[in-house]
């Protein structure tokens, strides 16, 4: 429906009231400036990091659908205790969509924005769950001949951040790796890295099904949470690993305690002589995610050289530099159809992707169902 | 009733069966090599870190004493979940007391050695619940003429442990600090350091009795966790004092959550852009006692710009190196009878530590109730 003037866009709005409100504006495409082009987005996943923004902390138990089959409104209830978290974004329709990937089709006047002409490119950014995205032509990123915005359409984050995981190991000073939620798509791209880089890692998972997938792909060493074995599991793999850093998605709850602890048990299998401090070697795990919202629960039977910590992307690439962050995004592009390769469960128009149907699919946050925006797909 | 040729020496047990026995036993005392000292020590301090390994995880409400008044012997159950932290120290009798002061009475044949005959040193190093201790000469801390062993048996854990707070501030970037448990001895220092060297500090303590001891030696930020503003109280005295680095002794319970959170909300109070992954001030809380020891509860309210961890002395000072160390103790010295003088409830002979109505105030670890060990005292 659109006419390359205007293009729909999906907004995030919470309201001091407590309600959360999810619809489609359309807005003017821009007129892009010298260094500028306009991108018509045909894919972008929704990762969990996209819901933090599109849900906030509204409660989707209570939400109900409103609006028209082309322009559809969706509103929830935010918990009072939730609101002063949200403080920072009440009242402002936020635009949505971390990264995503689409078409040039047009430009500004600059030779850099004049050459993206036609390309397929991939870009990062937000407000990427639009029709229409205009952004500087450095903010793109050219794919390859022949790769199709689907296959580019997760570039970044996914990609990054499980670079951003072996690299923090190398830098901190650790030689193996653990990781929660282990099945994901970012889950099964770390192994894929680990695999060919030589890299230990230890995978925990949540059922038989996500360890399956993990041996199908290769993964060595795969431990059920679940599993009434599962601390003795933990830290035989970490034995055998020396893994001492963990990536934790999962954030609350006990998890990241328990790592800790088997880490430490593992240590002490070669410790000499008796500390009551515990040992002398550095644990750390740290939460880039929050599939579990609850508080995290330490309770330290592991010592007192351990830290937990948050991790983000975006702060670990300031910390690295322009120059090691283009090094990691050309392993992606090379590595785009193997190594960083995503799975997507469906791909969703706009107005597909605010059906409550679709919001309880993926508004779970499960390993295996992951959503693709397409927000021009009929248009 | 020491011959100078044996000495009694406090031993701590925990076997396998679950028992925890302290009690104390007769040892020769060591022929010192050339460059040892024998030192006969005349104070030693209980501070919760010796605790740590003298009770270990034992339930000291099931402590019962048997024995005779000269040869007391403590026996108290340890939990059968608490073992596995023990596993390191099973059916080992274990020497106790990190740090003490007494007078050299006999030395070895090196020059330095022989030049501490006679002389009052401060010492560190474990096994000082001794009435002789026998170590190198090297590891003792002359200290000035005049000085009691009483005013030196604490220079070296609280003193450096203080000092390293205020030096871990500056390594890691930070400009205030925030101390809890805040009225204790070390948190009596840490004021006076910090009244001295002009750093802002945010005390965190559970009274008014507290409060004023801490107002009474000048402390300008003082606020109450059990009051009912103890949220909103904190934050405006991290916005005064943006403080971005906690020391918590406590460790146990939702007390490092809260003071993240409170930090994230006086940072937020000066950004200029929304952030679904709030501030991008990083807001550390390091855990160096453990108080309270119930889990660590973090709601993770404060966003992804977050680390909490343990903190000890002596992975601090190998990390500085020694001459950095040097530069601390050095300063200890100058001020012992000033910033780092210590003061204690009550001063006990080896055979009064193990009588259960002093373990059952000493082991409280409560503020202002600080035992002092004399191991000669009457002897």
């Amino acid at each position: 429906m659109s006419d390359g003037k205007t293009g729909l866009q999906l907004r995030s709005l919470i309201k001091k009231s407590g309600e959360l409100e999810i619809s489609l504006v359309s807005v003017p495409v821009p007129e892009p400036g010298p260094d500028q082009v306009v991108v018509r987005v045909e894919a972008s996943p929704i990762n969990p990091s996209d819901l933090g923004l599109l849900v906030g902390a509204a409660d989707m138990s209570t939400a109900t659908a409103s609006g028209t089959k082309d322009s559809p409104v969706i509103t929830a209830k935010v918990p009072e205790a939730a609101m002063r978290a949200m403080a920072g974004r009440l009242d402002e329709s936020m635009p949505v969509g971390n990264e995503g990937a689409g078409v040039v089709v047009k430009t500004g006047s600059s030779d850099a924005a004049k050459a993206l002409m036609g390309k397929t490119v991939a870009m990062i950014g937000g407000g990427m769950y639009a029709q229409y995205r205009c952004l500087r032509a450095a903010e793109c990123m050219p794919l390859p001949a022949g790769t199709k915005p689907a296959e580019g359409a997760s570039s970044f984050v996914n990609p990054l951040t499980a670079l951003g995981m072996t690299e923090t190991m190398r830098r901190e000073g650790h030689k193996a790796l653990v990781h929660t939620a282990a099945a994901s798509n970012l889950g099964q791209m770390l192994n894929k890295i680990c695999l060919k880089d030589g890299i230990p890692l230890v995978n925990i998972v949540r059922s038989k099904e996500q360890a399956d997938i993990l041996h199908n792909i290769g993964a060595k060493h795969v431990v059920n949470s679940t599993a009434p074995a599962f601390m003795d599991d933990l830290t035989s793999a970490l034995v055998e690993t020396g893994a001492t850093l963990a990536f934790d998605a999962i954030g609350g709850g006990r998890l990241a305690g328990q790592i800790l602890t088997c880490m430490e048990t593992a240590a002490n299998k070669t410790a000499k002589v008796y500390s009551r401090y515990g040992s002398s070697v550095h644990k750390q795990v740290y939460l880039y995610g929050s599939l579990d919202p609850r508080p995290v629960e330490l309770n330290r039977a592991f010592g007192m050289a351990w830290g937990v910590g948050g991790w983000l992307l975006f702060p670990f690439l300031q910390k690295i530099g322009p120059a090691e962050g283009a090094k990691l995004r050309q392993r992606v592009i090379a590595e785009l159809k193997t190594t960083f390769a995503s799975h997507y469960t469906r791909v969703v128009s706009l107005q597909e992707a605010l059906q409550l149907s679709n919001i309880a699919i993926y508004g779970k946050r499960a390993t295996g169902e992951k959503y693709l925006i397409n927000p021009n797909k009929g248009a």
